[in-house]
């Protein structure tokens, strides 16, 4: 039925082709086959891109993806042939104590695309044609119908990054009316910015010194631009509250100056949610504690938010597609992790 | 009128005197005089005594302390003399932002006991017969009468450890039937353990292995009680937990094995409140990110708290009074210093 499928695969630093992939199938009765509409390259595909993360020769990657149900397991009950769905970047049963907490990203039977299972199948990457989904009926979100093109930009950020940013928002407590602190302006970063406008902050500052991110950071609702760094950037936002600080921080970048920024622009008693993956942060835990200022965070189980925020993209109550600035067939991934190395893009969507 | 005021002074380590001291008169109109009726001996004045932080030779100390106001300044309000009065282990003016949002330990002007104020003018310890009390309408909080000898115990807890075992609750955000862990059985995680409890949890485990400890951790509402520490201890409270982990976790110590095993017991998602002053404690970023597990808390804010648990304990909701299993009158208090150091007493009160 399926021939001459591709998938995405990577060989070495900054080697990565589009390869012959065996036929997806239903490997078990929960599973679901999905035929990839768009996909998209992350920033934490960069680390092995750099060599910065160990890489297995041959191996598929990617972990966002959205597309259409082509066949399901015999257990499958959420979604069925035809249906629109949105993948989360982990694939989660959700029905475990943890899921059911709302922690799908610690989900007990679940995992990341591109590696091996519990069982040590090896699960698709979704930078390609064809995705194995596993665990079909905890992972995939499906839309009432299928959606407008317009509409899967925006649909396909909440694989990742714009769960992703809620997660920091939903951390650092958001509240209406709160003064906010978004350190970062990638793609989660910025996404950041609209879940907190979303939730109901009265004022954004958002910690950009790219024009082109600054100019979506005020269309996702940031009122203030800080273009500062370190010590100055502190200054910036203090000077901005008054000397008080902020209400929440969300800290969307992961280095040891990203954090200690957050730390110092938090007012007493808020919290900072880091959705960074931590490379070289040590978190001053005097300081954190002289001032009450706690964190949050980790790996986001946007699984958990999925169905709200589908339905306020499909409302037209949030645009998070905007993050995209660039679009490439599959077959010129590799061109798309480039622009996304060299910074010449945010965020690259891959068509098939 | 005031005459032979006596007040704890400490010359070097372990060298506490009863000192001769200034009678105590109001310097601004914002001052109280506070006759002291009770106070205590706090864990962390067992800092300076054993000669781990600096002494200034012949200054005062103690921070815990209920009493009758004698006299008050003229913009004093919200106190009167003849009122029984509960001080919180800092004084804060209750106005500026910070204390408006609830983090009275972070008062632009307040500051704590023993020490200089803002305007260099030494503040008193509480450990005394008298006390100045600074800034008094911010600060203290009065009875609506006098209150029952038998409820002076439980209200002078309310200067600190209560309060402080509280905000260990309030920032583990400890709900209603939540499983709750409180690491550390001093006089703070025994209050913590109270007020996991008051807050609805339905199940508290305490880890402790003093028997005099468990007993009063039963008291105050453990269900659960765990012996074993490090790993061994991480290991007996995931089984309690059919290996989910705790809902909220409660660090009452400081040190870094405490730490480590409250953030190993937490269950993703949720968030450890930790009180106990850091000492040589690491935040281990990369496994709460990837677990998901929160830290918040630090010096607690007890004058918020002050109002609700007065009124709980005035009621007779809670009884945290428990946790003083010495008194002894003021002239011993070198003595008191003693039995606390030696671990002869898990919280020394001190009487006229």
């Amino acid at each position: 039925m399926l021939s001459c499928v591709k998938a995405t695969t990577i060989h070495a630093p900054y080697d990565i082709r589009l390869s012959d992939v065996p036929d997806p199938t239903l490997l078990t009765p929960t599973d679901a086959i999905v035929r990839v509409t768009a996909s998209c390259i992350c920033g934490s595909d960069l680390w092995p891109y750099r060599g910065e993360n160990p890489i297995t020769e041959g191996s598929r990657i990617g972990h966002e993806f959205v597309g259409i149900v082509e066949e399901t397991g015999s257990e499958v009950a959420s979604v069925k042939a035809g249906d629109f769905v949105i993948a989360p970047f982990m694939y989660s049963d959700n029905t475990c104590p943890h899921c059911r907490e709302g922690v799908q990203s610690a989900c007990s039977t679940g995992g990341f695309w591109g590696g091996p299972d519990r069982d040590e199948r090896m699960v698709d990457g979704g930078q390609g044609e064809y995705v194995r989904v596993p665990l079909a009926d905890g992972t995939l979100v499906a839309t009432p119908s299928v959606p407008d093109e317009s509409q899967v930009a925006s649909l396909l950020t909440l694989s990742d990054v714009m769960g992703t940013g809620w997660h920091a928002a939903v951390a650092a407590q958001v509240t209406k009316g709160d003064t906010v602190v978004v350190v970062g302006d990638g793609a989660v970063g910025l996404c950041g910015v609209l879940a907190a406008h979303r939730m109901g902050a009265e004022r954004v500052i958002a910690m950009s010194r790219h024009a082109s991110r600054q100019t979506i950071a005020r269309e996702f609702g940031a009122s203030d631009v800080v273009e500062l760094r370190g010590e100055a950037g502190v200054a910036a936002v203090l000077e901005l509250t008054d000397g008080v600080g902020a209400d929440a921080v969300l800290e969307c970048v992961g280095t040891g100056q990203a954090m200690t920024t957050a730390i110092e622009v938090a007012r007493p008693g808020s919290m900072v949610g880091y959705v960074g993956v931590p490379h070289g942060v040590e978190l001053p835990v005097r300081t954190m504690f002289a001032r009450n200022v706690g964190v949050a965070g980790g790996v986001a189980p946007v699984r958990e938010y999925l169905p709200q925020l589908r339905d306020d993209v499909l409302s037209g109550e949030i645009d998070p597609g905007l993050v995209f600035d660039l679009e490439i067939p599959l077959s010129e991934v590799a061109e798309g992790y480039g622009a996304m190395h060299e910074r010449r893009a945010i965020k690259t969507m891959l068509r098939p």
